[in-house]
């Protein structure tokens, strides 16, 4: 460890993203993007703002952002925070919120919140999950500190209803209950509606996934306005301008066309169901979904050995490798034409019986 | 103050941005942005990578922009570090090498470096200027601690030699030297060229100025591996992808279109030089400045109300009110035309005697 190094960033331990290769040559199953791409009016509004007015800096509060957010969302402008990717507004959150204090969340999720944890000193509890792999709810009723759940939760595609989530914040409303939305459009219903009642639930959302611009670094934060100025509090100590005037152009147009996107992740939903019903059939044991991804364990072939052979085979998936999920795969739904690429692979290196 | 936020939310005190009015009523003259526009091959740059890759992450590490800064800086690729603006960067290095340690920087300076200190709980030391307002060099010879310099300084403009940058890297070996060189392009020498001899000695850079691209978000850290390596724990700790793919390529473009920004450049300086010989014939005390603003004071005249006056006839120049520079404001060059209005306005205000 070099000298130079504060405490700080020597007690970290630095997420790991996904592989990202720079040639074309895969089947990119591996990071849950979008198959699809964005839509033509975001094109169109980056070409625009491609002007003289990149030497003048962005609007540091994303004004024009967040009344196109405001409207979509049917929620007053002061209760939207955008960032610079939801992983930014997870990272201000985690400082706001969370910070010297004490939080939980489930066992398997997103790998990055313990990450966050470490950045900002929060004394984080990593709940077990049940024998299934689902999230263990009733531990998360009687929290009384800060939760953090995904939802549909990640890897696994797990949903967790509306229900659910008005009772933990109700139960927990000293402290902040975050909902990582990340993959909430691919067939869940948000708590965006019911932040409106929670002072306490702050809903996080990202146009990386069904909005195809996972290129284009573009998140929310979508809460009571105690907790938005929490946000930007720390946005202001940290980077006043996270978003640039392309990226904030794109978001805007984003929101306009809702239409599209809609049908690209109906799209993206049935390739999911067809993806299940195939992968069942090939001897695995696929979790349901509600996300644009699948997470599955193989009954007789060992996990990373089939990301192996996939990835040989220029089919790229994501592996884990750590209990207890160090049998299963997180697949991303793609095109029919990737997944049956996929399948392709996949009849040529499993068992045949 | 808000129940949810954290302790270390709480004690923070935001940086205030200059202002962005929306409308482009103003001669805007208030955020040292640059008065002329990118280069033509940056919008290319942009329009070609407006398609359906955008639906893919970027490259976490911007490989491409790394290596364009590369051959551009003269230094090896991991001696570079790319961030979301040199706001970002900076917010990084004082997690990955102030956090919990003691610092020092000149009292009147960028005035974002206190702000960074409250967020990653470093100990600062603010050095008196010297009577003329400069920066007290014997202090930061003798520091004993970590240091932050900008070259040239801000909002004062003045320059410090690399004699002197090299002086104090070798006087305070163990730790880490920062020099924030935002405005090094109007007439300054880099100390990216002495980051090879020099294992402590981190090099900032943005184009936000001298490239004219604030609104495209785009900075650097130069200097020896490890120090970069450093940053690197800090980003993948808080957003892995902080660069979305139209600025990583506007970066790239920026780097090869040198020649044309060499020319603005020099405008700039042009401007500068006949605008403090007119301010001095107006009766302002201006200091020297190798940036792309100048710091004046008038002799009869509160720097406030020529703020106050400026603004209503729709010139905005920054004013910071506080001691020791509450006499003084802050005038970006703007073009020669912008310049014009600006005396137009201030012989209007101005008392005659």
């Amino acid at each position: 460890m070099n000298k130079y190094l504060s405490n700080l960033a020597k007690g970290l331990e630095p997420y790991v993203p996904g592989e990202q290769p720079k040639d074309g040559i895969y089947v990119k199953l591996n990071t849950n993007e979008n198959p699809y791409p964005p839509a033509p009016e975001v094109f169109e509004a980056i070409k625009e703002n491609s002007n003289d007015n990149l030497r003048l800096y962005p609007d540091p509060e994303s004004r024009e952002l967040k009344a196109a957010a405001s409207k979509y969302y049917g929620v007053p402008e002061n209760m939207i925070f955008a960032g610079n990717g939801s992983d930014e507004v997870l990272a201000f959150a985690f400082a706001a919120f969370y910070a010297g204090k004490k939080i939980i969340f489930p066992e398997v999720t997103y790998s990055f919140y313990p990450v966050y944890s470490r950045l900002f000193d929060v004394d984080f509890s990593e709940i077990p999950m049940t024998d299934c792999i689902k999230v263990n709810r009733n531990e998360f009723r009687k929290a009384g500190c800060g939760i953090i759940v995904a939802n549909p939760n990640a890897p696994t595609g797990e949903l967790m209803d509306l229900d659910f989530i008005s009772e933990i914040a109700m139960k927990n409303r000293d402290d902040v209950v975050l909902v990582d939305e990340a993959y909430i459009d691919f067939g869940g219903d948000s708590a965006v509606g019911i932040t409106l009642e929670h002072e306490n639930l702050l809903v996080v959302q990202t146009f990386s996934k069904s909005r195809s611009l996972a290129g284009m670094r573009i998140g929310f934060g979508i809460g009571n306005q105690v907790l938005i100025d929490g946000l930007r509090r720390i946005k202001d100590s940290f980077n006043s301008y996270p978003l640039d005037r392309v990226a904030q152009a794109a978001g805007v147009a984003a929101f306009k066309a809702d239409g599209y996107y809609r049908e690209m992740s109906k799209m993206v939903i049935n390739t999911r169901i067809e993806s299940i019903r195939r992968l069942r059939e090939l001897n695995f044991n696929v979790l349901e979904s509600s996300a644009n991804f699948v997470f599955a364990s193989h009954k007789k072939m060992k996990a990373a050995d089939i990301y192996t052979e996939l990835k040989k085979r220029k089919v790229l998936v994501r592996y884990f490798g750590k209990e207890p999920i160090d049998n299963y795969i997180r697949i991303t739904i793609g095109t029919d034409g990737q997944m049956t690429k996929l399948f392709e692979e996949l009849e040529k290196i499993l068992p045949c019986c």
